[in-house]
């Protein structure tokens, strides 16, 4: 998917919401364990509740790569089934990979050709070579990890050197001669609030996408006051609050969908409310 | 396998080669792509050449995740074959995992519980919470990305903080607080040369992870003279060089089993001569 397609998918439901798909087998209604496939089952659910209130998913690869050869399975259905029945969705998968420039082109080619999935989250440590075999897909995003939103990332990502450039700020300027706003966007963490400010003088046209609204705490207003531009130019992503709504044993299956659609649809409304003010 | 262990291995064999398994089926000889598993077939044959040349074998995920679910069968049908038929040799999944801590716990998981292996590498760019769940399993080791074999390295790996201080240096010395040198490597590439010299003087008893001989032009007696240590310390590592020993049309399997035992006797031998310098 292109960015216009994406801008307009955005506009169109008033909506810059993306549903991490991270499942926790110990987390999701009882009833859904008996399925042949519980994972792909609690996605369907989640995916059916909340697609009218977002315009983009993010599985995430280690909640599957856990259970194994069964995991990968529910991780390959739950692709086609966003592909085949939700088609305006943009799928980001979050895998965090980067490799040297021959094996990053097998990761490409995975991502890319066999799951066909819009975006890969990509680290940037070792540099253009790794980075680079993503870039040569059309209509195909690398996101790039600049900022994120865990306390880690004040070990290394805040580093600054001699001229006072910290290192995301680094990572956002370097790879602009890799790729542009076309083909690229950031990570950003939600949790990083006024940072927003710093991020846009280097990427004042890049899509950002923000995990760390909900169970990490970041402010969603926050985001939208410093990150947003004229076309939007984010997808706030939110898994654990949205997936996990209320406790498993304590409804039954149609009331824990109602619950996830309700969490998806105050975000979005919540997100109308600051795509209004552009 | 804990230090000690893998000492003792190199010591007894006089080796500390590491066989990268990163099986292209482009390339392995025809009458294997007949096999019900291709991957394992070739990974089988070519364990068996190598096995009393080398200390440890690393499959690298990318090019088993690129064949989908078949691949990663191919990966824990290797995995298994390793752990039951050549239980002294030391498994590095070279993955390059790191995400938030609830993530990386994940990881975790999969690599060390799940699949067993003794190391998984890991990308440093999202910190302690993305690399901390990593060291909580006893006997299993973190191989942190330091100073990578790639063009891609001099990018931010070698950018200088305020005190000069380059950022591979911070992430050897910072990495000291989350683990030590029983559960922590660096992975350093054998193409960087003397800077071995300066990754010692900030890791002077860890183990290293060396790729970048044979195919990425790095010398192995290079990485001897400025990176072993009482203890060896050094994990070489060499994937295409061994693997793909002559044209796949231009022999018969007995004979291209032959070529990379050769292949893998060549650099023991080598490692030999460097492990009598001690």
């Amino acid at each position: 998917m292109n960015r216009e397609e994406l801008v307009k998918q955005i506009f169109a439901k008033k909506s810059f919401l993306c549903v991490g798909l991270d499942v926790d087998l110990k987390k999701i209604p009882e009833p859904l364990l008996k399925e042949e496939d519980p994972i792909f089952a609690f996605n369907k659910m989640v995916i059916h509740a909340t697609a009218p209130y977002c315009v983009a998913y993010k599985p995430n690869l280690a909640f599957y790569e856990c259970y194994g050869i069964k995991g990968m399975m529910a991780f390959e259905h739950t692709i086609e089934y966003l592909k085949t029945s939700y088609p305006t969705h943009f799928i980001i998968a979050d895998a965090k990979r980067g490799d040297i420039g021959n094996t990053s082109t097998m990761y490409a080619r995975t991502f890319f050709e066999e799951y066909n999935v819009d975006a890969l989250t990509v680290a940037p440590y070792m540099g253009e070579d790794s980075v680079k075999p993503f870039l040569v897909y059309e209509d195909k995003w690398v996101i790039l990890l600049a900022l994120t939103s865990n306390k880690g990332s004040h070990d290394f990502q805040l580093t600054e050197d001699k001229d006072g450039t910290r290192l995301f700020e680094k990572v956002l300027s370097k790879s602009q001669e890799w790729g542009n706003d076309q083909n690229m966007m950031y990570v950003v963490g939600a949790t990083q609030g006024k940072m927003f400010e710093d991020i846009r003088k280097v990427a004042p046209n890049h899509f950002l996408l923000v995990p760390g609204v909900g169970a990490q705490g970041g402010s969603l207003q926050e985001v939208c006051t410093y990150g947003m531009i004229k076309d939007c130019g984010l997808l706030v992503n939110s898994s654990r609050g949205i997936l996990y709504p209320c406790d498993k044993t304590s409804c039954d299956l149609h009331t824990y969908a109602t619950q996830v659609a309700q969490k998806a649809q105050e975000l979005q409304q919540e997100m109308e409310t600051e795509l209004k003010k552009l």
